[in-house]
């Protein structure tokens, strides 16, 4: 299957990258085709004008091929720390400009915008892997946790992706050598259950 | 008192510019100094490297500025549009790289990061005001509303704002011009009530 990453982390030796390395090796050595986007690296555009916008709207080559990659996905991976709740801007960018009308979800006939739209992406799972130095108890009780309902309701599920994963690595800054290592192993065996499971009952 | 108008909206027509303009209105009305930022016509750049990100790390003039105005304002309004439970990304890197430590919060003597930090801002109200396409009931319901979370407690709360209001104007598609303008009035009346207020009691 073809499985689309993309990272979100402006270091490139930051354990997000190293978190996206493992999730592309485990994809790779499991024969899974891996388009993987370091949108640092990539110097990606996050800003969103009102003409692209529009649903006819006029989309630059970049972006449409990244909606091309988005829509011909089997598989989504993205890998980011949680900043303030919310994805890097960059990453938010991502997702203002590339999960577009009519590539990853319509709205019917009729509807001005304001119904609920019909998930098009063919993805029959995404992974969200995060970072975070926030304790899980402070997370869920003063923070809840919105970087879920981001991903999983607000964005996926609403684009038709209906299999969610989810894991949050903690707590980064205070981490011995053991965990991040152990966490690296965790993110492989993720990647291997969830893609290869999806595969096996649906492939 | 001295307030913070931050705009996020790609178009200068747009009813969250008719929203912003309407707020900059009633508190230069009440006497405030407004210092207003449309992001967009700005062209803010959202984007925040690692040495910038750190703690004594290199800071650009112009987010010196912007940081300089934020920790010295009284009140802060921010405008935007709820695009996929979020802001748009040119307002989540003015998060990203204004909202620094040293400047809204910062971490005890000990702690690197993984603890509680102590708010910085001496801003005594926020004010929130949003946009929205997507029903009251399918917003809590499907979505759970991730902004209220991310402005009320992983932000403002955390720097330290304890009085925080939020209003979602919907539905925007569908609304008419006596909607809309109801709404300006609307926006207009919590400008003069939330910040009158808190000078009142507390000035």
């Amino acid at each position: 299957m073809k499985i689309l990453l993309i990272l979100a982390h402006p270091d490139p030796k930051s354990f997000n990258r190293a978190l996206a390395d493992a999730a592309c090796e485990a994809a790779d050595h499991n024969g899974h085709e891996v388009i993987f986007h370091d949108l640092y690296a990539e110097k990606f555009d996050p800003i969103l004008y009102s003409e692209e916008a529009a649903t006819d709207g006029p989309v630059p080559e970049i972006i449409h091929k990244h909606c091309e990659e988005l829509c011909t996905a089997d598989g989504i991976i993205i890998v980011h720390p949680n900043w303030w709740g919310q994805p890097p801007a960059i990453l938010k960018g991502w997702t203002d400009r590339v999960i577009r009308p009519e590539v990853a979800y319509r709205f019917e006939d009729g509807d001005s915008g304001e119904g609920v739209p019909i998930g098009l992406l063919q993805a029959r799972v995404a992974l969200v892997l995060n970072t975070s130095n926030t304790s899980e108890e402070r997370e869920e009780l003063i923070f809840g946790d919105p970087l879920e309902r981001i991903w999983k309701d607000c964005i996926f599920d609403l684009c038709g992706v209906k299999h969610f994963h989810r894991r949050m690595f903690r707590t980064i800054v205070t981490s011995t050598q053991k965990e991040r290592e152990d966490w690296l192993e965790e993110a492989k065996i993720l990647v291997d259950q969830l893609f290869s499971k999806v595969d096996k009952h649906h492939g």
